[in-house]
């Protein structure tokens, strides 16, 4: 018997405020973050690493929530525990005083998320598989019984989303071989941060192209006559057969978002991606009906799957950009996606960040193998940022994410990482005496 | 020249766990708790007081949130800050890092609830006046500029709040010499908690309709059989010509709810409160087209503006109980009331917790003379618990809060409360040595 013995959270920055890779029409100056969490076992060789993301300062607040939210898990039998993923999530996720600070959002299930996301890791781990294979053996009662359906049923009942996965299950091992040949497609913001100057953003998008990328995203939303300009330069350097994305991060009220997203038509972007409200369902949906054919794209601030099975509801949203470290593990991304398939709507993770890539692999592999079924309307973000990081970090050749094939969540980092990074203690943060940080440390 | 010297934040907390005040289907054990923030200015008499509620584990979180919220304001000029209080709230509210771990939502949003509910405190306090009065003082633009009315406009304009401020302004005198004659009407709950027993549920109704009550609330959920035979008691001892109000505390599912309420429906409840997900817009409105004639009213997890904008749209409610320590302070509720006058929904707050009634009655008040102009479909939560620790308690007299007198917004509670139940060092729980908190601390 392997017992958990400890959960432990820490405290990462990155500083890349200093680059300004990042900065959007919301998020000027963030320092890439995470909450890292190591589920400590007594047997030395096996561990659990997950984490969420921020964006520096509040991530202290984060990693406080994730040792408590871990208290309950020490002690457990491991072999019980990853036998019964669901019930152990909905045992976390229960304590009341706790639900309180949400329910089900902000600090309290981005901690959630931190700790379930390190006990899949850890799941994986112990069975010797990457996650995206742990799931791919999973029959489909297992899936739904692991997923969180609580509020869900008016959208989708435990039955249907059997018969959902059923549909597919005979067929899985055909589509992973079909992606250990090609991999997952993805696109690429690394070039498009708002804060670059036209000759960096030219650059990178050409290199983008050389690199493979067939889809390629701008941020917009700070003024309109810098983003017909950088779009103008975006379409010289790609052309009109590569697909361009814009991304307005939340700036926009709705009527501003449909007047400005009309005026960058003739760019012919394949969605808008957070055009409003990450929190407004309708709006979002107001949005799409204005300014279609462009599509309608949002998700990486999507709450819970509360917010997301109202955005199938109400036909919100053409792109489901669900993210790995916001909703509350693999345990609600399930959910989101037996819904996805049931809508129609195809699911495009959100990533960049730190680390999210590294997770989102997993997903978006195990998507297109046991729930979609389909590659079609399908890229999942890429971003070329601090990568280094990660013992097993994912890998992308001609646009694509090569299967990992670790066991795990591809979520460990080494530890020279965290002496390095920690913050306030670890020797950058010391180095340089905090100085891109305000004054609140 | 007064100026902000400090922000202190203190994590408050009474056991209310032990005698099963509060308790419902979803929260059975809560130990009412605030994050309570002290704006300190140079000038030793003036102060400002606020907080914001939880239920217990995870206080702290919003604690450091609030110290961390509180930074921007040390330094300030008093007399700036209080003449443009949405200027304030909005550099508060802007911290795009902090705002990462919301947006708008869960501990973070909390937190710039409890510092900004203490600068308006700090406000009135300067003025010399109760809240209430302080706002009934403004004119309809200072209003609109105190207002967080970002991602509303879809719904409501500046404009449009301006000529719906206007039409009530010149008559907002009669009404408030109208109150002051008769309070603000009110309805109880600390009658109907679910960890009660019968006899007791008996004897506080009777009480309470000795006492003048109307409106009297049940928390249902957990057990129909219980739940019928809770409501046969209640109509045998309130009669039909009170008002009886039920809540289900977020326990079901859509379909589950619609079922549940119309098997109560015999009971003839005015109201169903949180049937399912707070979060879920399209939901409240599913139930509320179904179980009508019976009410659906929701709001004290109602997380900011833009989901009550829905709720509004999507005419998802009949009451609104809109929260005054989860949406971000006066600025943000603001504009929740002048969404429910323009859409015609009646504002019924969220009291009770500890302190929620001291604040709410100040905003009622504020309702009545300036905003809706009407007490039709209007009653307050009030529940009798923990008022002795407020220096300028909330005073009810058949059935009707008394208008509050004092400077302020009757936020400040008692230096011997801070000594005695301050967490975890204060001596309530060093006696206790916290038996009746788990293991966390």
């Amino acid at each position: 018997m392997t017992t958990i013995t400890a959960v432990t959270a820490h405290d990462v920055r990155f500083p890349t405020s200093l680059s300004m890779d990042g900065s959007d029409a919301m998020n000027k100056d963030g320092d890439y973050s995470a909450a890292y969490v190591v589920i400590h076992t007594d047997d030395p060789a096996l561990k659990g690493y997950g984490f969420t993301f921020t964006i520096g300062r509040g991530n202290d607040l984060c990693v406080e929530a994730a040792r408590q939210r871990g208290i309950p898990l020490i002690g457990k039998d491991v072999e019980l525990a990853v036998a019964d993923l669901g019930g152990t999530y909905r045992e976390l996720q229960s304590d009341s005083q706790l639900r309180w600070l949400g329910p089900e959002k902000g600090v309290v299930h981005l901690a959630l998320a931190a700790v379930m996301n390190a006990m899949w890791d850890l799941a994986a781990r112990q069975a010797g598989k990457p996650l995206w294979r742990l799931l791919c053996d999973m029959t489909p009662e297992q899936l739904v019984d692991a997923a969180d359906m609580r509020y869900l049923s008016d959208a989708l009942s435990r039955s249907e989303a059997i018969v959902l996965l059923s549909e597919l299950a005979p067929t899985r091992g055909e589509r992973i071989t079909e992606l250990e040949a090609s991999g997952y497609p993805c696109y690429t913001t690394s070039a498009g941060w708002l804060g670059y100057s036209d000759e960096k953003l030219r650059r990178l998008l050409s290199e983008a192209v050389a690199d493979g990328y067939r889809h390629l995203k701008l941020k917009v939303g700070a003024n309109l006559d810098d983003d017909i300009r950088r779009c103008s330069i975006a379409r010289e350097v790609i052309g009109w057969d590569a697909t361009l994305m814009i991304d307005a991060n939340q700036v926009w009220d709705v009527p501003e978002a449909i007047d400005w997203v009309r005026a960058l038509s003739d760019f012919k972007p394949l969605w808008i991606e957070e055009p409003t409200s990450p929190d407004d369902v309708l709006g979002h949906a107001a949005v799409r009906r204005a300014v279609a054919p462009i599509g309608v794209a949002s998700g990486e601030h999507g709450m819970n799957r509360v917010l997301f099975k109202q955005m199938f509801q109400a036909e919100a949203i053409d792109f489901c950009q669900l993210d790995s470290a916001r909703l509350g593990s693999v345990n609600e991304i399930l959910s989101v996606y037996f819904m996805a398939k049931k809508f129609g709507v195809p699911v495009c993770p959100h990533a960049g960040g730190v680390g999210l890539c590294e997770l989102v692999q997993h997903l978006s592999i195990f998507d297109y193998v046991a729930v979609s079924g389909s590659l079609e309307g399908r890229v999942t973000e890429f971003v070329d940022h601090l990568h280094e990081h990660f013992v097993d970090p994912c890998v992308v050749r001609n646009g694509a994410y090569v299967l990992p094939s670790q066991p795990g969540y591809s979520a460990e980092m080494f530890d020279s990482t965290l002496q390095e990074f920690s913050f306030p203690a670890g020797s950058y943060w010391v180095e340089t005496s905090g100085s891109s940080q305000p004054s609140w440390v």
